[in-house]
């Protein structure tokens, strides 16, 4: 009979999401009644700016006309697009980008888990943790790991985020080849400095390794000292790919478009003692298993670099920031430890109990989600991750009713 | 320093359609007053029907409000687009089928790509020679093959389709546990009779063996008789994947949506004595390593299947068919044998030259761009493919400027 990947065998069955996806269900049917606030899974709560529908709008007439018609587009996205992300994200911050190292996808999510498709199975690799989930289930479902016990996989390196190095874990003393990094950070909404991140790129460029530097959050940076791109870093174009997505900026959570940076000078070993550009691995990638992102959702994108759409963007990202300042400080006056908040959509809160009996608690006593830590990793436990992606009312309600409840 | 996948560096370098446009370039250079007219890539070019145009701004308009935004969506698609799936495509034509076997995706490409993820590296795979090169590349590019050398992948079954067997090869007499199959066939525009794909059935369920069943072309099927799914067959809900596509039916290549179909019959083996269900395993893929198609997209899509989609989008099938059919008459008369056209809009020419040269020969004389058949493996020699989608008077400017050349 043919034959499964034996990897998958080894994912923890439990997936985060959906184990509070069942839970909610279950309240739900118990108490029909109440008004869940939701501040779990960070999904953005406000409609597209104005331009950005527009945007597909005129596309999709565009696509309806004969003459206008366009057919299957370039695999790594239209130079439009491309251009505007390298002037607006990079160049425009003084740091060097050209168009045509920027590679236009569906998802940072997608990117982030197909990017291990052009790296050999056997190099060593460090996650965070707590991490984003998907990191360390795409390195399992290729084969990169062992098998599961107490919390972790064998053979994946964990790089300890805690109270005490302000989660930002700082480089280790052994060998990797392969670093995931996310910065404003996903669960945490911790931000690194310059001098963290330098001390990331210095120990890549010495362990001739890789980073994967994820930016998704890199839009509600407030602090003018923090670092909005790994290349703001210098050397970090020989060592870095940083993925970022329009999903929490502008609100393409169910638009689905993000990017991939790919500097030209990476190299990677063919293990035959030559080296390979990685912009041509990934370039290669591309073109043979993905398609490019359609035509009105890249034109939709490209409008958040217009002057209207920069507007109606940083507006949504302060109102969302207003949040996340009303949940730290309600948090923080409750006695709660917290980080994250300040650069970042997520609040991260140390919680005195266990995750799980937290959040239990939260969903029970005040109808409120959020996203237990213990979730993000072994780390995680006895924190929580609030979001502020929600409407003020409902953000309001949701402290008022937490606060009673605790 | 970090290794790349060994196995991309197998790849054979020149990728069949960035050589055609490497030469279109040249081409273009050479002669910058000639009309090229492209019959190569299949690539639609009609505009989108207006249903499906307005149901795309209509869903953007819904975007764009803070009532009517959706963030992330399921990843396995919404279900307003899987049940008009399952009920239009498959229990209109008596095929059970519910609408959670159905998986939307932003491609057919990607999605035959992206299967190989759930599927054992040590299986013994068979393709078609010819056949669609993405086939081939991600079998390569996951370490399923040797070498190459001598236009084949050393561990690779290659199934061979000559004028003698119809393009239609037969299930062989030695063991596959994957096999690809794509009817109506692109490149050879043959389609397989109930009989022919019965047998691949009986195949597949006495060897355990899996079917990826491509048919991003049933919609091009005139003749009454000839099976638009697999699943039209009895027992292919145990043994065979469907992959179908909106690009070429509704003119997508653009917009970007697919699907692919996982019967929850389907087991495969864990290797430890055990089976699990294919569906799952593809449904842990999708949500772990996918967020979804843009939900403008789906509902585009979605429209479809509206009686004003469908009769939309059968006229501009009906209209391709008759490009077919002039094509088809005009390489004929000219003396040629040819297969497809029928019930595809590729029509598969029989050169009497190398497949190559016939190009080098059309470009350069008729200024007319086709596919060469080698491109489709070694069987393509000596062949050509012309492709249906164009407009009207172009198709006939082209078949003028052919026959005229020859």
């Amino acid at each position: 009979m043919i034959k499964m990947n034996p990897h998958y065998a080894k994912l923890n069955a439990s997936y985060l999401f959906s184990t509070i996806a069942q839970k909610i269900e279950a309240f739900q049917a118990a108490h029909p009644d109440t008004d869940l606030i939701r501040l779990g899974i960070g999904d953005v709560t406000h409609g597209l700016a104005k331009p950005c529908v527009d945007a597909m709008k005129q596309a999709a007439d565009e696509m309806g006309s004969d003459t206008g018609f366009r057919g299957y587009g370039p695999e790594q996205g239209y130079e439009f697009l491309r251009a505007a992300i390298a002037e607006h994200d990079f160049r425009s911050r003084g740091v060097e980008m050209s168009a045509d190292e920027v590679f236009v996808s569906d998802g940072a999510k997608c990117d982030s888990g197909n990017f291990l498709d052009v790296l050999a199975a056997d190099i060593q690799v460090g996650v965070p943790d707590p991490v984003y989930p998907v990191y360390v289930d795409t390195n399992v479902m290729s084969g990169r790991t062992g098998t599961y016990s107490d919390g972790r996989y064998e053979g994946l390196a964990y790089l300890e985020g805690t109270r005490e190095n302000g989660f930002v874990p700082p480089p280790p003393s052994y060998h990797l080849d392969l670093i995931y990094l996310c910065f404003p950070n996903n669960p945490t909404g911790a931000t690194a400095t310059r001098e963290q991140l330098s001390a990331w790129v210095a120990y890549a460029r010495e362990h001739e390794a890789l980073i994967l530097f994820d930016a998704a959050y890199e839009r509600f940076i407030r602090s003018p000292d923090v670092p909005h791109s790994i290349y703001e870093i210098d050397g970090a174009r020989s060592c870095a790919v940083e993925i970022r997505s329009f999903s929490k900026t502008a609100g393409f959570t169910g638009t689905r478009c993000a990017f991939t940076v790919v500097p030209k000078e990476i190299e990677v070993s063919d293990g035959n003692g030559s080296v390979r550009s990685l912009h041509s691995l990934w370039n290669r990638r591309q073109s043979t298993k993905f398609n490019g992102v359609s035509y009105p959702i890249q034109r939709s994108a490209e409008a958040v670099y217009s002057p209207e759409g920069t507007h109606a963007v940083d507006s949504r990202i302060q109102y969302y920031m207003e949040n996340a300042s009303i949940i730290r400080e309600r948090m923080e006056r409750a006695g709660y430890a917290v980080t994250g908040g300040l650069d970042s959509p997520y609040i991260w809160v140390e919680t005195g109990t266990d995750s799980w009996s937290f959040f239990d608690r939260l969903l029970n006593e005040a109808g409120v989600v959020i996203t237990p830590g213990v979730g993000f990793g072994r780390m995680g436990e006895g924190f929580i991750r609030i979001s502020a992606f929600n409407h003020r009312e409902k953000v309001e309600e949701a402290m008022e009713r937490i606060v009673r409840a605790l």
